[in-house]
C-alpha cells in the first residue's frame, strides 16, 4: 500500500525493527525515520526477514509535512482537557482512506507526538486501549493500525490538504462574520473543523464545500 | 475480557512480557504459560507496567484442552495442503465469540502450534498477512487478535435521527437561498449530506452545526 509509515525519533533501535518486521508482515514497504536514533545490529535483528526495509528506510532530518495529502496522527492517550480535536479509530481511518499520499506518523516511545505535531496532523488516529494502562509498545500500535488498513483497499481520490486548509480558512471567515463571541467562534470553527476531518473528504467533495462556502461568506 | 490467553511452549522471555504488556493494554487479564520458558528479568523488562499480569500468570505442564467451551487455535501459516480446516480471521472470531470459557492459543515462536494440537481446537484464527513473509512476531499476533476482539460499541452519544434531519432541511434551506441552478442545488446537498453522514455526529455537533446553520440561513 502507499503509503509511508513514518516514525518520529524513534528511541529504539530494536523498535524501528520490529516495526520493519510487522511492515513486511501486513505488506507496507515505505518507512520514513525522522530524526531516529541510530539503527544498530538491534535494528536488524528485530526486523528479521524485514532488513531489506530498515535498509532501504528514508532518513530525514525533519518531517515533511506538506508532501502529502494527508498526515495522519497517532496518539496512545487522549487528552481529555483538551476539546479541541477529535480522535478516530484505527477502523474508522481504514474506512476514510483515499488514493492520496498519505503518512501515518507514530511518535517517539517516551512521549509520543508533541501537542503541536498533532496539531499539523490531518486527523488522529487512537487505538481505544484500557485506562489502566493505555501505552502501547511502539510496534505493537504500528501492527493494529496496519491489520485494519489492510483489510481494504482505498478508493476514494483524496483532497489535499491545501484544499482543505483552504475549506477550513472560508469556515473561519464565515464564523468570524456572524455575531458570536470570539470563544464561542473558536469553539463552532473547531466542531465544523473536526467534522469535516473526520469525513475524510474527496478532492470532488471538498471543492464542492469550498464553491459553496465561498458564496455564503459573499452573502452573510 | 474473561478469555485466556495461553501461550504453548513460548521460547523467548521477552517476549512473554511483550504479551503481558499488551493484554495490559488491551483489558485482558488471564495469561496462561504452558510448559514455557524461564520467565526471567527480561520478561518483566518487556512487560512494563503489566508486570501484574505476569507474576499472576497460571503456569501448566500441559494445555486443558477440555477445560473450555471453545479452544481457539492461531496460526501465522495456512496449511494449504490440508483442506480439512477453514480458517477464520480474527473479524470472523469476535463476530462468533459467545459467552463461553474460551481459551486463545499462540504457538511456539519458532514452528507455531503442531499439526495435531490445531486438531484439537474448536477453530483456526489466521491473520491475513503477506506471501513475502507471514510469519509474524508473537506480541505482535496476539495484539492484533486482541484488538480485534476488544472491538466494542462506539460509546458516544450518537445524535438522534431527527436532529440530523432538521439539520439536513436547514442546509437545504440555506443552499435554497444561494443563485445555483436547480440541479446544481441538488447536487451540493447531496455532497453535503454525505459528509455529515459520513462523519456520524455527536449530540453536541449536530446541535452546534444546527446553531450556525441556522445563523448562516438567517443572513444569506
Amino acid at each position: 500500500m502507499p503509503v509511508d509509515i513514518v516514525l518520529l525519533q524513534p528511541e529504539s533501535p530494536g523498535n524501528i525493527g520490529s516495526v520493519a518486521r510487522v511492515m513486511k508482515n501486513l505488506s507496507f514497504g515505505n518507512l520514513v525515520l525522522v530524526n531516529p536514533c541510530p539503527v544498530t545490529n538491534e535494528t536488524k535483528g528485530f526486523a528479521m526477514h524485514a532488513r531489506d526495509l530498515v535498509e532501504k528506510a528514508k532518513i530525514k532530518k525533519e518531517m515533511d509535512w506538506d508532501s502529502y495529502d494527508l498526515v495522519v496522527g497517532t496518539t496512545g492517550i487522549k487528552v481529555g482537557k483538551n476539546p479541541l480535536r477529535s480522535y478516530i479509530t484505527p477502523e474508522d481511518l481504514r474506512k476514510r482512506m483515499g488514493k492520496g499520499k498519505v503518512a501515518i506518523v507514530f511518535g517517539r516511545e517516551s512521549r509520543g507526538l508533541s501537542k503541536r505535531e498533532l496539531e499539523r496532523c490531518g486527523c488522529i488516529c487512537h487505538i481505544p486501549t484500557s485506562g489502566d494502562y493505555p501505552v502501547m509498545n511502539l510496534s505493537h500500535s504500528v501492527a493494529i493500525v496496519l491489520y485494519e488498513l489492510g483489510k481494504s483497499k482505498p478508493e476514494k481520490d483524496l483532497a489535499e490538504q491545501q484544499q482543505i486548509s483552504n475549506l477550513e480558512n472560508l469556515f473561519k471567515g464565515v464564523i468570524e462574520r456572524l455575531n458570536y463571541s470570539q470563544d464561542k467562534k473558536k469553539i463552532i470553527y473547531t466542531y465544523l473543523r473536526n467534522v469535516i476531518e473526520r469525513s475524510i473528504l474527496s478532492k470532488k467533495e471538498a471543492s464542492i464545500l469550498t464553491g459553496l462556502f465561498k458564496k455564503i461568506r459573499g452573502r452573510v
